[in-house]
C-alpha cells in the first residue's frame, strides 16, 4: 500500500522550546536516566485496535474518521493493509513496541478453521513487518468479547462450547504472540462477568474462569512462552459487573485458584478510576502484593462514567506513577501501552500524531521529574522516619509475633501507655512534590 | 431512670390492615416460615451508637436531638442512664439483639487504666440489663477510630504504641463479648486506609494489619469464644482509601494471611453501594467465596456519595437479600442489624421506634416473599437449564482437568463448532420477581 | 411482509393471578381510576429506535439479535419491512401511541433532496399503517447527532452549513409529526454540547441554540402545530457536557431566551440519575418552574455512569412518579414513552414484550397504589401542617413584601424570638408510603 | 494574646530554587504581570471557619488539633483570642484579604439579643484588628445552617419564624460587613434544600427563597454597600438536594425572580466537582452567563463524594482557570479564598502555613502560565478559526432572525448542501497547552 500519513516525518526529538508539534518536546530515546535510557525505561507500545480498527464511531453515531482500510472490500486485503499503515504509523512515531488482538489483525472468518488460517497468515504479515521496521511486539491477546457468541462470556459463558471456542482463539494468540516475540501476554475479561444476578450462578463462573486461567498458565510451559502473562483489571463496562474488577480483586481471585506467582496486572489508569481508585492506588496496590505487570497509560474523565480512553497529559499524576515505578525498580517486561483513542471529532490523520506525541512527552516529563525525586528522596526520608517504631524493639516483637493479644494489652495498661498522635504533613509533602514538578 | 419513651408501648404485630404507625405490619416474630419463626430467620438487632450516642450533630451543624444522657455531667452516671434508655427501647421494640462498642456502652476515661476500670463495671451493668429484659449481644466491637490517637489508624498506625492501644480495646472488647455471651465479634477499620500515598507504606500497613487480625483470631481460640469473627468491608470514609474497600479485597487480604478461614463478613448496604456495588451483589459474593457473616441492614442515597445510614424501605431490594440468605442456608450466628441513624430532623423520640418499625417490617417483607420465590424457584430453574452445559461431558472434562487449552482448540477446530448465544431472558426474570412482589 | 411476531397474540390484561408472561397482570387499559381510564391516565408509548433500528450492538461489540430488516438491502424496501414489523408489535402490544426520529423511519439517503423525499415517502407509510392500527404519534422528532456531521453539534455546530443541514431536518420532522396528527414535538441536543472548552466557545454556541429554539417556536405557529414543543435534558453522553444538562439548567436557559412559556420538558428517568438527581426530584421540579411536559420511562443502573435505558421495574419509584403526575393533574399531552432497551443478551423476539409488558405494568401497578395515596392523603397532611405558618399573618406578610430586611430583624429582637425546630417526620412518611404499596 | 505561631516569621518570596518550605516559590506579590501585580491580580483571603473554627474532627471522631481558643471558656474572651491568633497568621501569611461568617468571629449567645451584640462588639474588635495590620475583609455572610434551629432550611424553613432569625443574622452580617469595609458579601444556602420531598413543598421554598434574595438586595441599596452579592452554588451535603445546586441553576433561579443583575456567584472547586462538572466548567458558564463573581479556591477528590476542601495543588488546573479569568477581564470586586481545610492529620500550627503556601503558590504559578498563553494565544486563534462561518453571511442571517426554519430548510435544499464536518484538534490543543505550562 502507498504511504498513507504523507505529511508526516518521522517524529524526532527538538527540545522544550520546540514549536513544532510533529516532535518530541521531552521524550530523547536516547537520553539516560538514572543509569537507562528513556527507551528501555518507557518501553512505549502503540495499539493496532483504537488506532486502526475504530473508525470513530460511539454509541450515538456512526464513524467520523473515513479510515480507507476500515471500508467493505476483500478481508484478507484490507487486513495487509490495515498492516501496511499501521506499521508505517508506529515507525514514524518512533515507538518501539505495538500490541494487538488476533482479530484486529485478521479477519474472524466465517468458520474457526477460516479464523486458525487467517490469523496464521497474518501472523506471517506482521512478522516480515517487524523484521522490517524493527518494532517489537510488547503483548498480545485474544479478543473474545466482541463476537456476539460472547455476549454472554468467554471463560464464563453457560455455554461450555463457547468456552471451547474461546480458548481455541486464546491458543492461537498465545502461539503468535510466542512466534512473534512477545514480551508479555495479556487477558481482559470484557464479557467475564455479569448483567444481572438473576441469571447468574456465580460460583460456577468462578470456577469456569479459575480453571481457563490454569489452562493458559499450563500452555504458556508447555510452549516455553517466558513473558508475563498480565490480567487487566476493569469493574464495568460493558458488563455490569467484572470478574476482575481491580487489583485487588485480582488478587484474591489468583489466590483462589493457586496462580497468585503466574499472573500479573495491566493496569490501565481509566479502569483505575472507574473502579473507584486513583491510578496511583492501583500501581502502588499492585507493587504491594507483588503482581505489578505493565501499564496501560491513558486517561478518563473525572466527570463521566465510562471509558474515554484519553491520551494522558497531566505530568502531575504521571510523575508520581513513574516515581512508583521507579522505586520499585522499574518495568521488567511491561511497559507503557498507549490503550488510547482520538476524541471522535479528532479525524485528522495528524491527530493520531498528536495524541501520541503528546502521551510520550507526558510520560517522559513525569519519567524526568520522578528521577529528579528519586534523587532528593524526600518521600521516602518522611516515610522511613514516620515508621520508625515498627523498626524498634516494640514494633518487632509485634510483627514476629512475640506478643500475644493479650501480652500486648496487659503491658499497654501496665505501662498507663499514652501515645501521641503526630502530624502526617500531607500538605507539606504535596508542597515539596510541585516543587520538583514547577522547578 | 426513670422511663423515656413514655409514649410508646411494647410494640406489637397488628397486621397488613393496621393503621397504627407504632405496630409491625409484618414481622410477626413467632410466625413460622419456610420452618423458622421469623424471629429465627431475621435475627434483628439494634444499634447503641447511632441510636444512644449521637445527638444528631453533622459536618455542617450541632446536635438537633437534645438527649439528656449525652448533656455533659458525670460521664459514669450518664452511661448507666444511657443504657437505662437503650434497653427501655430494645425491650418495647420488641427487638431481640443489640450490638456494641466498648466506647459506646463506657467512658474512655482519661487513661488507659480508667478505660478498662469504665468498660469492665459498663459490662456488669449490662449483663444485668441482658438478664432483666432477654436482650442477647448480637456482636460487640471495639472503636478504635474516633479518638485523635487513632487519626492515622489503628493496627495501621505508623506508630507501634497505638497499635498497642488498639490491641487493648480489643482485647477488653473480645473479653466482654465473650462474657456477655455475644454472637459474633466484629472488626470494622474506620481509620485502617490512608489520606494520601506520599506518606504511606501500603505493604507496611498491610503487614501490620495481617499481624493484627491473627493475634485476634489466636485470642478468639484462647478465650474459647465460639462466635464468629467478622470484619466490616468500606471503602472510603473517613480514609481517603480504607484497606477493607469491599467483600472481594477482604477474601485477597484474608488468603494472604491464611485466615480465610477464620473471618467472615459482616456487610453493610451502604458500604456496599459506596464501594461501587449492589448490596445484593456484595450477599452474593460473601456466599461465594465462602464468607459471609452478617448484615447491617441499611440504606444509602443513590445520589450521595457518603454513608446515611438510612433505614431500609426498599422491600424489591430486600426480597432478592433474603432469598439470597434463605437459598444459602440463613444465619449461622449473624442476623440484620439496624446500623441505621434517623435524619438530622427527625428529633422526636417517636422517630426511633417509626425508623426501626420501618425497617424490621421491610425486612419481614423481603423474607415473606423470598420464601414465596423459593417455594416456586423460577430463579433456580432458570439457572439450571442456561447451565446445564457445565454438567454434560464437555464442561466436566474442562472442569476437570482432562482437557489442555491445546487438546481443546485442537478438537473444537476438529469439528468446526459454531456455537450459538441464546437469551439470558433478563426482563423475563424480573418481571417474574415482581410478579411474586406484587401478587 | 409477513408475520414477524408469530408466536405471540395480541396482549391481553389478564390480573394479578395470572402466570402467562405475555399478558399484563396489572394494565387494564379500560379500567377507571380516579375518573379516567388507566389508557387515558397513562398515555404509554413504544419507541421506535431502540426497538426497531438498533441490533444488540454495544461498544464493545456487534449486534446479537440478527434482525432481518436491518440486513443489508434496499433502503426503502427495508424501511417498509421495519414499519411492517413496528406496527405488528405495537398492535400486538396493545399500546397507543409510538414516537420516532426522522431516521429510524426513513434512509437518510445520499443527499439531502434525497432525505426529503425518503421521509415523505415514509410519512405516507406510517400515515396508512397508523390508520390501519388506530396506533397514534405521541412525538416526532429528528436525529440530529447520529450522522457524522453533527459529531460537533447541530444547532450549536461551528458551521453554520451544518446548523442549516439540522434545520432542514427538524423543519420536515415537524411538518411530518403535524401530517400524523403527533401531540407533541421532541428536541433532544444529543451533540449540543462539548469535548472541550479548549475549542468551545460558550457564549456563541448558546446564542446559536436560541435562535435555533426561537426558529422552532415560530414554525410551529406558522403550521399551527397545536402539540407541545419538549426539550428532553441530560447531563452529558455522547458529549462530556451538555447545555439541557437537567431540568433547572433547561429552565434557566429557556428564561434566557425569552422561551419559558413555549417548551416544557421531556424528563428520561435515566438522564435524571445520570445528573445526579433521583427520578421524582427532575419531575417535582418541572412541576415546580411550570414546564413539566411528558417522560421517557426508563430506569438506568444506580453502579454504572452512562445511559442502561433498562425498562422500569419499581414499583416503589414509579409510585411517587405517579402520584407526582396525579397531585398536578396528570398529563395534557405528554404520556409514558417507553425509551428503553433490552439488553443486549435478550435476544429473543418474545422478549421485546417480556421487557414492555413488565414496563407497563409497573407503570399501571404505580398509577393504582398512587392513587390510594392521594385517596387518603397523609403527604399533602402533612406538609400542609408543616408549612402552615406561612399562611398566617408572619409568613404572608414576608411574602408579600410587606417586611423588609431590617423591619424583619427589628421586630425578631424586639420580640426576642426564640424559635424552636420539628420534626420531619421523614421515617414515618416512608413507612406509610410502603403502607399503600404493601397494603 | 500572645503570639501562637512562634516559628513563623512572615512569609517572604524567595523564588523557585528556595528550598524553605516557609516562604513563596512563586507567589511574588509585586511582580507585575500583564500590566498588574499579582496581589491585585489574585486577590487571596485566608478564612476565619475551618482555620480557627474547627479543632479537626470529622463524623468518625473528634477533634486532633487541640487549639487553645476552642477550649471551653469564656465565650468573648475565647473570640477575642481567637481573633488574635488569626490575624496573626493572616499577617504573618501575608495574604492581603480574609472572610468570616457572623458566629466564626463572635459567640452567638443564648439569645437573638445576646447574638446581636456579641457580634457588634466582635465587629468593632476585628475594625480595629483590620487597622492594625491592614487586612482587608474580601466578605462577609452568616451562618444560618448550624444552629439546630435552621436544621430543616434559614430562608425555606417550614416556618417564618426561623426565616427571621435568618433575616436577622443576615442584616447584621451585611451591615458589618458593609461596616468593615467588605468587597462583597456572601449567601451560601447550606440547608436551603431537601433531605425527602415526602415532606417538601418545592413551589413554596422557592418562593421563600425568592423573596428572601429580594429582601437582601433591597437592603444592600438601603445601606449603600456596593460590594457584589456572591450566591455559592453547591449541589447537596449537608442535605440530599440544594437548591442553588450549581451555576446554571443558580441562573435560573435569579432569573425567575428577577434577579440575575444583582447576583453574582462565588464558585468553589470542589463544589463544582461535586456536581458532576468541572472547576473550568462552572467558571466558563459563569462568564457565559454574565454573573461570575469570586473564588473559593480549594480542590476536591475525585475518589471522594464530599466536601473534603483540600488546598489547590495542581497547576494545570488553574492555569485554565487563570487564563478563562484573564480573558474575561479579571476579578472586580471577588478574589481567590481558600475556603480550605487542613487534612485532620496535619495536626501542627506550621501546617496552617505550609496548605496555604502551596495553595497560592499553584494559584501564583497557573497565573503566570496563563498569561503567558494570551501572550500567545493559541486557543483564541482556534475558535476564532473555528467558528469563522458564524461571521459570514450564512451564521449573521440566521443569528439576526433573517431566516425562518423554513426558509432556511428550502435554500439548504435547493443547493443540496452537503457540509463537512472538520477536525476539533482537541489533542493538539491540550498539547499546546502543556507546551507552556512546561517550558
Amino acid at each position: 500500500m502507498s504511504e498513507f500519513f504523507k505529511s508526516v516525518d518521522k517524529i524526532q526529538y527538538e527540545g522544550p522550546e520546540s514549536t513544532n508539534p510533529l516532535a518530541f518536546r521531552h521524550y530523547n530515546p536516547d537520553e539516560v536516566i538514572l543509569g537507562k535510557t528513556m527507551r528501555e525505561h518507557l518501553r512505549f507500545a502503540a495499539c493496532y485496535w483504537h488506532n486502526f480498527c475504530w473508525d470513530g464511531a460511539d454509541v450515538f453515531g456512526g464513524g467520523t474518521f473515513g479510515r480507507p482500510w476500515l471500508q467493505a472490500g476483500d478481508a484478507m486485503q484490507r487486513a495487509k493493509e490495515k498492516a501496511d499503515v499501521a506499521f508505517e504509523f508506529f515507525s514514524k512515531l518512533n515507538i518501539p513496541f505495538y500490541c494487538f488482538h488476533d482479530i484486529d489483525v485478521a479477519p474472524e472468518g466465517a468458520s474457526i478453521k477460516e479464523y486458525v488460517n487467517n490469523f496464521s497468515a497474518m501472523t506471517d504479515v506482521l512478522a516480515q513487518k517487524q523484521e522490517e521496521t524493527g518494532l517489537e511486539l510488547l503483548w498480545g491477546t485474544a479478543n473474545v468479547f466482541s463476537n456476539p457468541r460472547y455476549m454472554s462470556g468467554a471463560a464464563t459463558n453457560p455455554d461450555p462450547e463457547i468456552f471451547s471456542y474461546a480458548a481455541t482463539q486464546v491458543f492461537n494468540a498465545m502461539n503468535a504472540t510466542k512466534k512473534l516475540g512477545g514480551h508479555n501476554y495479556v487477558l481482559w475479561g470484557g464479557r467475564e462477568g455479569y448483567e444481572t444476578l438473576l441469571n447468574t450462578d456465580l460460583k460456577r463462573e468462578r470456577a469456569q474462569l479459575g480453571r481457563f486461567m490454569q489452562m493458559v498458565v499450563e500452555h504458556k510451559y508447555k510452549i516455553g512462552f517466558d513473558g508475563l502473562l498480565l490480567i487487566e483489571p476493569k469493574p464495568q463496562e460493558p458488563t455490569k459487573h467484572q470478574y476482575d474488577y481491580d487489583t485487588a480483586t485480582v488478587y484474591g481471585f489468583l489466590k483462589e485458584y493457586g496462580l497468585e506467582k503466574e499472573f500479573a496486572v495491566n493496569i490501565e489508569a481509566n479502569h483505575a478510576t472507574l473502579s473507584g481508585h486513583s491510578f496511583h492506588h492501583e500501581i502502588a496496590t499492585a507493587f504491594a502484593l507483588g503482581i505489578f505487570g505493565s501499564i496501560d497509560a491513558n486517561r478518563g474523565d473525572a466527570q463521566l462514567g465510562w471509558d474515554t480512553d484519553q491520551f494522558p497529559n497531566s505530568v502531575e499524576e504521571m510523575t508520581l506513577i513513574c516515581y512508583e515505578i521507579l522505586k520499585n525498580g522499574g518495568y521488567t517486561s511491561g511497559g507503557f501501552n498507549f490503550d488510547t483513542k482520538l476524541r471522535r471529532q479528532s479525524i485528522d490523520a495528524e491527530d493520531l500524531f498528536h495524541g501520541h506525541i503528546g502521551g510520550m512527552d507526558t510520560c517522559a516529563l513525569g519519567l524526568k521529574k520522578a528521577a529528579a525525586m528519586i534523587q532528593n528522596d524526600f518521600i521516602d526520608a518522611a516515610k522511613t522516619k514516620r515508621y520508625n517504631g515498627w523498626d524498634q524493639a516494640l514494633g518487632q516483637d509485634i510483627l514476629n509475633g512475640k506478643l500475644s493479644l493479650e501480652a500486648l494489652a496487659t503491658q499497654s495498661v501496665d505501662n498507663s501507655i499514652a501515645p501521641k498522635h503526630v502530624s502526617g504533613q500531607q500538605e507539606l509533602l504535596e508542597n515539596l512534590v510541585n516543587g520538583v514538578i514547577f522547578k
